[in-house]
């Protein structure tokens, strides 16, 4: 079972930064075959893309069926079952309205020596999407990497999804519809992000490349970025609930539990200050572990991966979870809104005993693209930010440019740059 | 000299296209002999720090000599003229004025499900800045690395600026003072990016590294990505001058050359409707590389990566910006405002005759560390955003959950993940 851990116990301090600093990914170096395959992507275009589809998915793309049509979504749409395409509209609702409120503001002004001032949002002109197929495919993902896109006003947005032996999970086509994707191809991993990134065939290039995938896609944007921009390199799920014993364990169990079944390499993390609740919240992974149709995925995530951690109060808390930076944070405790508070590092935070981490997977409205493997010390989950830039807006009339450029003329010549401190002084009387 | 390109050839797509395209950087594939910097870094700490600083700098570096001294900064600032001092802290005040006007905000608000929900921004705890050393030493890059981090509010800033044979600017250490840095290290190369990231001896680990540097710099932050955010991959510095033909010739051709003065690789295109003009701007360029101290840099950039692009009409500007996306766009024409409405991609934008792009290096207050090889396309300059994250808050009680769990647990279930499903119905009665 998961590893237990007492504050209170000398080697604590050592153990638990063990326990932080794991790599849970297995380390495996996959940047010289994803080195490989985005060099023969460059060299052999959309030939490559169908040696690689063939070897890796077991499909043999054509020109003819590398793009899926419209007529193809829209059947696959029919197939699906009416509630769930009625769940995926109301996701995608609550999806766009929560985005649409952290479109940035442009900013102009005047400043006191006349200097005119400001920034420009704009979006990118075209977005990549990388959607994880076959067993792994979630229609939620679609919506969470595509509706920031379209809502930053993204004009192009290009979905890859691998279609391993041709097929397609048709919730995943419908999601891509209703979130307005303009193109979808049956394509994945790193051969994918290099057509996205550098072009083949039909596929023109991207400015941008988001979404979750393998350890090679992750490492294909790695080696890309640079030529496209792109979100962050995505791991594998990670949850930490701070609990102070008075919510129901099976929910807490439960909770733990949805991540865990996601991956072997999840991580699943329980904080609390009371010793008895933590053995029944140990016992309720235990019995829901039996009955899981997940059971072996999340048993090794919870069994390799996993801690219970006891403190002697919940104010140790705050710094333990700063350093495990988890990407999803429940505070299931009386007064989530003061622990919020202590807390620095995390991808979301789900406040209360009533907020499963799973309501922000689907439908809360936050992405649930999120920062993994401690990235939460230094990234945000995705946004509307990701398919925009900024571009610095700087005005000078005659009297403003005299009254700037003798402090920048001196400093170029201090750095011994001739022709900058040229540029200003010719603009300068006298 | 520069290129020469007429938008009314048959052949100018092609050409342009071609120009535009071009990799000024060499391509030299550096990330191999980077591989191996990080991995004996990683394995060897701050010995194999000394050995490569040896090797890279010719400097023997001891644990007493790694780090700056307090009095060693104070000692260098005394030898600094006091009025590239007083620039110094002109330009300091005017950067920190703007990038305050950057600090994002937070929300919350409580939606009509009864839904709790937002995003709260925080600093890094620590960011790591690079700053060129030797003769490419610029005080102005450490205010503007280094300004906003503090303005984020990060509390801890190391910076690493290389020691040729022990040799470091005085005006660089006057900057990093006056910029608030905590602590500074004579070291530099890959193995100092690497020593940010990972920690090395007396140095801690950094959550974010920032700055400009030479290739290997630029390969090191993208390899360590990930496990420590970064700013962007830099390259060499570009500028672009749409001009109408009405600004003085000498004043664009100093513009050209404040860009080109940098590096070999940098890029200087001025695009104009006016082939009279351009002929006069060429000659003063010839004239102006004449005398330039640094005419050997300048004039390798101007002859190898540089164009002169003539239009029919300034209508076709916008089309040509945006595919080149330059770091540096000046806009010389009467009515600079109507056509910063036209283009999109530029990392900053400069309006009018009076405003070269040396006062944004230095003085004007946005950030000089901008997007270059085309990445304007989807990056932003440097500002406090790349030292703080959003944190997504999603927080329900029992009539919220009981709104929002059913579509969230039907995905589930769509997507074969019990558990998630199951974290949301235990919360719903009934």
């Amino acid at each position: 079972m998961a590893q237990r851990l007492n504050s209170k116990d000398a080697s604590f301090s050592a153990a638990f930064d063990a326990f932080v600093l794991k790599d849970r990914d297995g380390g495996a170096d996959v940047s010289a075959v994803v080195r490989e395959v985005i060099a023969a992507m460059r060299a052999g275009g959309v030939d490559a893309l169908k040696d690689y589809t063939q070897k890796f998915d077991g499909f043999a793309l054509t020109e003819n069926n590398l793009r899926v049509t419209a007529e193809e979504i829209d059947a696959a749409e029919a197939t699906c079952d009416k509630d769930d395409l009625k769940a995926l509209d109301f996701a995608a609702a609550r999806i766009r309205t929560y985005h649409e409120k952290q479109i940035p503001s442009d900013v102009r002004y005047t400043d006191d020596q006349g200097v005119s001032l400001g920034w420009r949002w704009t979006c990118v002109d075209a977005a990549g999407l990388y959607a994880p197929g076959g067993r792994a495919a979630y229609p939620s993902s679609v919506l969470m990497n595509a509706i920031p896109a379209k809502v930053a006003g993204v004009n192009r947005l290009a979905m890859v999804t691998p279609a391993p032996k041709g097929e397609m999970n048709p919730l995943v086509l419908a999601a891509a519809k209703r979130a307005g994707i303009d193109e979808v191809y049956r394509i994945g991993g790193a051969q994918a992000v290099a057509a996205l990134a550098y072009g083949a065939g039909p596929i023109k290039p991207v400015d941008v490349i988001v979404g979750p995938g393998n350890a090679y896609v992750a490492e294909a944007k790695r080696q890309v970025f640079g030529i496209v921009g792109i979100d962050s390199v995505a791991g594998p799920s990670e949850i930490l609930v701070v609990s102070d014993g008075k919510t129901d364990p099976n929910w807490i169990a439960a909770d733990l539990l949805s991540q865990a079944e996601h991956d072997p390499s999840s991580q699943s993390v329980l904080i609390t200050d009371n010793a008895a609740f933590a053995d029944k919240v140990e016992e309720a992974v235990r019995e829901q572990l039996s009955d899981s149709p997940r059971r072996e995925i999340a048993e090794a995530a919870w069994s390799n991966n996993s801690a219970i951690i006891i403190v002697s109060s919940l104010d140790e808390a705050p710094a333990l979870v700063d350093k495990i930076a988890p990407e999803h944070l429940e505070l299931a405790v009386d007064d989530p809104e003061a622990l919020l508070n202590k807390v620095r590092h995390a991808g979301a935070i789900f406040l209360g005993r009533h907020a499963p981490e799973a309501i922000g997977d689907y439908v809360a409205g936050p992405d649930h693209v999120l920062p993994t493997a401690r990235a939460a010390r230094y990234a945000s989950g995705l946004s509307v930010l990701d398919f925009m830039k900024r571009t610095s807006i700087i005005g000078c009339d005659e009297a403003a440019v005299a009254k700037l450029g003798p402090a920048a003329a001196r400093l170029a010549d201090a750095e011994g740059l001739p022709a900058h401190a040229k540029s200003v002084r010719v603009r300068l009387k006298g």
